[in-house]
């Protein structure tokens, strides 16, 4: 497959924390989304520049797009452009961050005191509502549906079962590579034709992986944590995705 | 109806912010449930003892056990006890705080930034995980079942078809009086044979009621927000309620 097609970027369409996205010249329907070198935690608060985190979650993203594709589950990945850009789908984006948790850790842990490392028996699904200056609130589905009334029920069941489709695809895929894939936010998008379908990216900034053997973290909360080797290990997860799927994708 | 029996209150069970737990004597199904004056807020940060609440409190939940009953639907509520106590069935509380609102209020609005007094066009449910040390931290179903593992996919699902059924109750039984059912909470608990019925109390403590024409909360709210007169709406909800309903039930 031709991975890699030149697309004029045209004006900028919005800047987020971690992607730029731009117009596609001369195409109404695609968006160039652009991966920033930029890392920020604590709703921005906590904030780094590391040269080619960019790259790689760019690297990182188009792979698992294009696994995904390989088994059936569509996204907004259209092609990759220059080292830190993707063409993708124009959709609208639904404002909701839907976390889908296979293990206990993080805000989850914390929330409810529970040791983080224990394995779920069901996957869990959590939504937050996408709004910086709200810090992006944890919701339930009636909040989603009747306060903020940013997705239909119907729209709401098809997204939470699509997320868990798509757990089972990511673990697949990252316990290939001796990771365990412990939980992952996911954004989604309506087509004008109203089909939702992956938009985003899925990346160590978007998702927690621990080496399988030793245990070790290798995703964003190395920054938030101040773990160090942030950047190394992002790497060996780029490295070892692309040398057991690369080829074949 | 004869409300008021004589029970013998035996040891302290259980010591709450609003109400303690005593053993009936020679009854091992029954609990003494006696309402105090004392008022929190803050998760007990804010507190107050106002000389006559438990008793208004226990006269409203009463009031209202007997309403629903007149309506098909059981509590735990047996007898009225002396001023301020309740017996009821003994049960295994269920750790949720079932919150139902019909209006946008509190730290819904809050969180959302959303104005209060909004109208929703379906009642929405919120559960909160009963536990004061973590402040009862506001969970989803999936938290509640997978997570806490403190209730069943089949028993949430009942429990909160349950919350909407007294949800129509009770807004039809305030309306009568002149109020708006803003929003509430309610406790379960499961009888020794696994039925799930209604428990903890229903009052001004645990919901938010404006008077319709004026707007005035006649709830918690006066307290927390340091409204004043916090006694005297309370005590307005009761005589109100006791001239329509307190003959017919």
């Amino acid at each position: 497959m031709s991975l890699t097609k030149t697309f004029n970027k045209g004006d900028l369409l919005y800047e987020g924390k971690a992607k730029r996205l731009f117009r596609v010249q001369g195409d109404e329907t695609l968006v160039f989304q652009e991966f920033k070198n930029s890392l920020t935690a604590l709703n921005g608060l906590k904030k780094v520049d590391l040269e080619g985190k960019g790259e790689l979650n760019r690297n990182i993203s188009s792979l698992i797009f294009r696994y995904l594709k390989s088994q059936g589950q569509s996204s907004h990945w259209v092609a990759d452009s220059g080292p830190t850009g993707m063409v993708t789908q124009k959709v609208e984006i639904i404002p909701l961050e839907v976390v889908v948790r296979n293990v206990i850790a993080g805000s989850l842990a914390k929330k409810l005191n529970q040791a983080e490392g224990q394995d779920l028996e069901q996957a869990v699904v959590d939504l937050h509502y996408k709004d910086d200056s709200l810090a992006d609130p944890f919701i339930n589905d009636d909040q989603a549906i009747y306060v903020l009334k940013v997705v239909s029920p119907e729209n709401l069941k098809q997204l939470k079962q699509l997320a868990l489709t798509i757990n089972g695809h990511l673990k697949k895929l990252f316990w290939g590579v001796g990771l365990k894939l412990v939980d992952f936010k996911l954004e989604f998008g309506k087509l004008p034709n109203g089909q939702i379908i992956l938009a985003d990216e899925i990346s160590p900034d978007t998702c927690r992986l621990w080496d399988v053997s030793t245990g070790e973290k290798r995703d964003k909360d190395r920054f938030r944590r101040d773990l160090g080797d942030v950047l190394e290990n992002y790497q060996i997860v780029w490295k070892n995705l692309n040398q057991k799927y690369g080829a074949s994708l």
